[in-house]
């Protein structure tokens, strides 16, 4: 893999993959790292001073269609010409935590315009330059979009939790269904196309009680993109449990 | 059942269903029959007339709180004080058909706002009145919330389809998903809770080349309900198959 957009990469999980990915010694020459605050991203504007040949900032608010067009033309500038873009991953997300009674119309919408159509707003900016490296069989370090979704968003786990966040349940689960119609829609273009369940990990949204240290998790997760194979085509990929693992059904 | 009370019961498949409940010899004794504009509900306000003391039609438009409390009085008045309702059947829904190419912000919302918010404003509103007709142990037909979803919405089936909905797909996997995080939550009220696939119809959404008319989906699905049992709690009926066939695991 050569070159990788990540979104909401100025904190959590985001963070935490593009610091794997700049450690390890690899192929990689463009980490496009987005986020969408200058006053939140610090730690990720420091970073990018230090390898600035490798991670590029771009700042993208996955919620406004302008912010995506202007993130594209920055990436695209910086691929010139003849280069695509070898992985999205749309990692951006957010959870309000509603309960059955805090749940309110405009929540439940906030949450499904960050987490659905959020990455489907990225997914069809970005879409072109990804279709641009696609260059022999369907690979995931050669083209892919990778969707991060959560254990949960599947239906058939969720009765074994211990309580129910709803706006985020409900929107993860329409993103895995959007995702696998996705799939299905670019089965031909030879774009791997996935979801990743990151683990439970100690992030502003995981919480101190999570069991998963950042570091450890984006490990995991990016040994697990390195060794996806054609069977986890869309399907919600665990990186805790190696990339063999593919939670289905779901 | 005593009684019930159906959204979008002025066409298609509610409409059905009420017709289906008033021509059985039973029980009931309220069908509250949802519709939203007078003007297209001539038929369903015309059956009231000739069955004036079974059918009571009730303006409601699930995408809206003052149209929802209002048919919540309506409805509490007609029961009055010492009687609960038995049934609540989320039936209202739409689709707007949106392809990959037709994505947008706009309908992707009114679709979630319809199938997943419309189902959450119908139930709070109503579920004091589902809890006043609870007695004893947990029956279909005592107290029941039952939300109509889809075969469509399940992302294990999903891979199947000769064609996406975007729009829908993602509305129905999400409403899967807050109906089983509901039941989990409601698990011990003695309310009856689950999620019904009606089969593909011949409704303006199933379109003419669905393989069942309304009367016989129609049919199917009363005797589904009426023989609900305990193991199809929380999990996605399919009223084709009959009551003993849930789609498990979706
Ligand atoms: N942590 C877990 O245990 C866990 C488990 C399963 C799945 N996940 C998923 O993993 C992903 C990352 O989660 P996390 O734990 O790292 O969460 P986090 O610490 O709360 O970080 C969320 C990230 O998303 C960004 N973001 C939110 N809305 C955005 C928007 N409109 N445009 C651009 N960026 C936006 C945030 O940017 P700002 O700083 O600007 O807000 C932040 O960078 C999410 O999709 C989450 O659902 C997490
Ligand atoms: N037909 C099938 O093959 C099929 C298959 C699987 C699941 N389903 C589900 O079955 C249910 C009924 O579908 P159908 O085939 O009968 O569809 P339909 O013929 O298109 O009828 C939809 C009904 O929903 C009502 N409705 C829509 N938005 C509403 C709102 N905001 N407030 C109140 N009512 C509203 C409509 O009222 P107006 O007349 O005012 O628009 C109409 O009565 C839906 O939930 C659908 O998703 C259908």
């Amino acid at each position: 893999m050569k070159s990788i957009l990540i979104t909401g990469a100025n904190r959590g999980i985001g963070l935490g993959i593009v610091k794997q990915l700049v450690s390890n010694p690899s192929s990689i020459e463009y980490i496009f790292a987005g986020y969408r605050d200058v006053n939140k991203s610090k730690e990720l504007l420091d970073l990018a001073k230090q390898h600035s040949n490798v991670i590029i900032p771009i700042q993208i608010d996955v919620s406004d269609d302008e912010s995506c067009n202007k993130a594209k033309i920055e990436v695209e500038n910086k691929l010139g010409n003849s280069r695509g873009l070898n992985c999205l991953l749309n990692n951006a997300g957010v959870n309000k935590e509603l309960k059955f009674n805090d749940i309110n119309e405009k929540d439940m919408l906030d949450t499904y315009k960050h987490n659905v159509i959020g990455p489907w707003r990225v997914t069809k900016t970005f879409l072109p330059l990804v279709e641009k490296a696609v260059s022999g069989e369907r690979n995931v370090l050669q083209a892919s979009i990778i969707n991060v979704s959560s254990g949960m968003g599947s239906v058939t786990l969720a009765p074994t939790m211990p309580f129910f966040y709803f706006d985020y349940q409900c929107s993860k689960a329409a993103l895995d269904m959007f995702t696998v119609c996705f799939a299905e829609t670019l089965a031909k273009s030879n774009i791997y196309i996935t979801l990743l369940h990151p683990g439970w990990v100690q992030t502003e949204m995981g919480g101190a009680q999570a069991p998963l240290t950042i570091e450890e998790a984006c490990k995991s997760i990016v040994e697990c993109i390195n060794s996806m194979k054609n069977e986890h085509y869309g399907k919600l990929v665990d990186a805790t449990s190696g990339s063999s693992c593919a939670i289905t059904p779901f």
